[in-house]
């Protein structure tokens, strides 16, 4: 599998968020080439003000490899993270984290701000860009059908 | 109960934390008078990197209150938030933050950033230095039994 191939799964687990009414968000965690972790938005479904896509996929892979470090492993997600992913970013120490569209009212690695530039203990690599097309266009339909529907 | 009452619960959940190697960091949350949720440190008990205090007692309210908007809420934590939980405190819209100590490190209200400061679409109020001493002594005292061991 390559970057592509996680990123398009990152955007299958984002339309599973649409029938519980979620802004459609997608994430995986690899280790050495395979899946450890995957999460969507479930905000609405749970009722849970931490469960985005990127805190539900950081905790499974926890989980998964029985430890809150995730040194090595390269997080792959469909919208830039917001302060609360972007930190949990920090705190797990993963490696790599390669997003598809930029949030700009609520992304913390470029957009409003660049939390991984300040002075805490971990600075992981940011690629950018990855599939922006499809994951912007993921977002933009759910937002019209929504539109629709009011 | 008063803002004192509150933070030394927060305190005595702290305490939980060091059963299991854990920083002592301890959180309550309040609506109308009555704690909605608890959480303290459980990062090296559950092996989680998102296990902070301030997350596992948001996730406790919301599920409490049924909903992940804790507008009317004011949380209590013994130490500054990280952006994490920062983040997630923006993300559930908690109408107040009181914490005690200060984390010259990797505190996101004021310490490394302030991330309320910042253009997100939530800006809770922020108290620091509600019992102070106690917090800093809670966290030292942990600190100094670690050096002893080693």
């Amino acid at each position: 599998m390559n970057h592509m191939d996680y990123m398009r799964r990152a955007i299958e687990l984002a339309q599973e968020a649409v029938t519980s009414g979620d802004v459609p968000v997608g994430c995986v965690i690899v280790k050495d080439g395979k899946i450890v972790g995957e999460g969507y938005n479930r905000r609405e479904a749970c009722g849970d003000a931490t469960a985005h896509a990127e805190v539900e996929a950081i905790r499974a892979a926890c989980k998964t490899l029985g430890s809150w470090r995730l040194h090595e492993c390269t997080m792959y997600v469909t919208l830039e993270p917001c302060p609360m992913c972007a930190g949990a970013i920090i705190n797990s120490r993963i490696h790599t984290l390669r997003y598809g569209a930029k949030d700009e009212k609520a992304g913390a690695c470029t957009s409003v701000l660049n939390l991984f530039e300040e002075q805490f203990n971990h600075k992981p690599r940011i690629y950018q860009g990855l599939m922006e097309k499809e994951c912007e266009t993921l977002l933009q339909s759910f937002f019209q059908g929504l539109r629709k529907k009011t």
